[in-house]
């Protein structure tokens, strides 16, 4: 490219990450797959782009969110539909299934990693390009109740091998909010979670206050926050809904689905599901079960990882495919680790040996030693000139490569490793030289508390 | 999703794989990625959009591909430099570099996988968007040649590892045509190249009927087209060239150049490396080394890989960057792979054993098989109903799952598993059993040749 006068500018909302920090995202990425594929979801790719008409038709105000594309020689844009970016991975799973769903296996389970873009002003830890990796099940006609509960425990022991400490998954299900309010004579069910919604954000007063404007009486509105003030690890949460004295037949639904759910997380992932009442999440398509999930200690970080269930997760007016999923904020997460906390990789390349070379006409000697060492999986690369040793030092050690290979070097003419960090440096074999498991990949630094 | 009166149709030109086909891609994914690492590349993704002044930047009609991208509500788009999607992976590339030069160490490797779109009429393996997976090398001021024979034979060793058949990466050095045109008076050699690229598509005739509109001599015309015709998989392009009795500094140095890279190829990787000197690349960017790459058999497909080497990579006026970089057209490659050679994956999940339930008061320990399964790695499932086990078998068997595990059908009351393919069933220990390796992954079928 001959230098185009454009500045060189990052564009607010568009994160790119350094070497270091990318591998660590790709750490992130790596584990969260083997768990999700360890637990049977297939993996999709739907394309970027979907017709404007269908990203509108989530409803809400979803628009004021969507990057429309058009080709800027624009001779044949009245051939297509208007077609715009994905702004979550929701809405073309849903149409996925639809296109597909005769090649499909029903209940089918996928996972889902990709960008998606949202034209929202960028605010710290808010971007306009960001990473969701999703899980889903989705089947026709009806869906078990046991997908509800595996989807968080697949999130649980995805994070329990990630570097971000300790987590909460907090579960709600909104008919237990529902068949409350319902029960209490508060019937305009959408408004009032949307009101509870906000709990987090401006606390009990406000909340009450705006309860109160839109037509609850003070004892409805003290009933709404004591519900969402209702918290547990185990099934206590059940008595404490009770003992406020109210009953509908959708609130008993509500509590015993939130209770197989919790129940089978006291089994499997003790301490990190808790029901929390107060957990609506504000799109109004979620029919059941709810879930955020929260890093203890960065509970102001907000959500990391949320979703729920759908009745109608798509359908094509005869066929209703009901679904529950649950969606990692990869890009937020991995972004506020590495500023937040200080999270990186140890190193900047993949690359755990520097093979030197001692002049150019030995660089075919050092490119054996690499192949060798490639053929047992240890990743390295040759030194890019026959510079003086210290010099060819100096750039493994700017990339935090841990080894220097140095071909020749032993008293008997065979080769000799350097560990750049001890300084030892030993006779090897490039055909069977072990590298510590520790060095052969980069790790993350520092580990997490 | 409510559903929308959109009707659910595909794009044409973005395409998308049913599960088992994107599990023949992630492998392809998988190997390209291990073979780039154990080369020590980087890994790094660059933001899907730049300005689309930066985008035109490159010259020639790139606007005609270009996808602009603008917020649907549109009240900030004053704010913002116009705004369009990539069309390939280099030009970020160039931009990030420049970017962040003060935090890179050079020479700097890295390898990008991801997806570019282009607005070009969709026609068939030609798709508007689709997978890149590139690696490059850039340096600041000079770039050593040394780089320029790597390039293929990274690749060389990522298609050895595929199931792609055999292939040829062909070479040639731009200085070669520029020297010897230069050296039989052609002065335009820009245009002399352009029409020589054409050669595969139009043949010899048209060519230099071409040549000779042009302004070249019939003379002239016939070493062009000789000099094309030169085609070796080790050093005796360079006789065949000095034979058609043209000399040029330029010439000369291409020789040298392009004799450096077949040498390495000849030593590491016999066979896959072909001097072609038709080879032109119609960018006229690079300045050295040009790559493609063909599948023997399937060489009307055209290139799957390509790349060469550009003195100027980016340049923010006073620093230049020279690199070299090479790129694999994946979706195209795997959407002929899979159209045309009908390779697909065994299986539609990654699961290799169903765990049936009994019924679902069972299901925990179902669900606990499961769990001592993934801990020894094996991915699983837990059957979604207590159906009945040939339903359940049934289940397995239409994603391919190959192993059902049947909790307490022993006669101890123990464990069994049960081969669906071939009906063989065994007791087992969950914490113990061990997946045969050649079904603990989807496996790529039929087999290459």
């Amino acid at each position: 490219m001959n230098a185009p006068a454009t500045k060189v500018t990052p564009i607010s909302g568009f994160p790119e990450l350094l070497p270091a920090d990318r591998l660590l995202e790709l750490h992130f990425l790596d584990v969260i797959r083997e768990v999700f594929e360890l637990h049977g979801f297939a993996p999709l790719e739907t394309r970027a782009v979907e017709p404007v008409e269908r990203l509108l038709g989530k409803g809400g105000d979803a628009d004021k969110e969507i990057y429309g594309i058009s080709r800027l020689a624009g001779d044949d844009s009245g051939r297509d539909a208007a077609l715009g970016l994905h702004f979550d991975l929701t809405v073309p799973f849903a149409r996925y299934v639809l296109e597909n769903a005769g090649r499909l296996a029903f209940p089918f389970r996928r996972y889902q990693v990709q960008k998606v873009w949202r034209g929202e002003r960028p605010q710290e830890g808010r971007f306009r390009e960001f990473t969701q990796a999703d899980i889903d099940v989705v089947d026709v006609g009806e869906l078990a109740p046991h997908f509800e509960a595996e989807m968080p425990l697949v999130i649980a022991e995805a994070f329990g091998r990630l570097p971000v400490g300790e987590f909460r998954i907090q579960v709600n299900n909104r008919k237990i909010p529902e068949g409350f309010f319902l029960g209490i004579g508060l019937t305009d069910v959408v408004t009032t979670l949307r009101i509870v919604d906000r709990l987090a954000r401006v606390g009990p007063g406000p909340v009450a206050e705006m309860l109160v404007e839109s037509g609850a009486s003070e004892d409805q509105a003290r009933l709404v926050l004591e519900l969402a003030g209702i918290r547990a690890d185990d099934l206590s949460f059940v008595e404490a809904v009770r003992s406020l004295g109210v009953s509908h037949p959708t609130l008993d639904e509500g509590l015993e689905a939130l209770s197989a759910v919790i129940a089978a997380g006291m089994e499997q992932a003790p301490g990190v599901l808790v029901a929390d009442l107060s957990i609506a999440r504000g799109l109004d398509y979620y029919t059941g079960t709810v879930y955020e999930t929260q890093l203890v200690g960065s509970e102001s970080w907000g959500s990391v990882c949320s979703g729920g269930r759908y009745d109608s997760l798509a359908s094509d007016g005869r066929t209703t495919y009901p679904g529950v999923g649950i969606s990692i904020g990869l890009t937020r997460l991995v972004h506020l680790l590495v500023t937040k906390r200080g999270l990186t990789a140890s190193r900047s390349t993949p690359a755990a040996v520097l093979v030197a070379v001692n002049d150019e006409e030995s660089r075919g000697r050092s490119r054996a030693v690499a192949a060798a060492l490639r053929a047992n999986g240890i990743p390295c690369e040759v030194a890019p000139s026959a510079a003086k040793f210290g010099k060819q030092i100096r750039y493994a050690d700017r990339r935090g490569i841990p080894f220097v290979w140095f071909p020749g070097a032993g008293d008997d003419g065979g080769d000799q490793v350097k560990d750049i960090r001890s300084g030892e440096q030993v006779d090897a074999d490039a055909t069977t030289w072990e590298c510590p498991a520790a060095d052969l990949r980069p790790t993350v630094v520092p580990p997490p508390a």
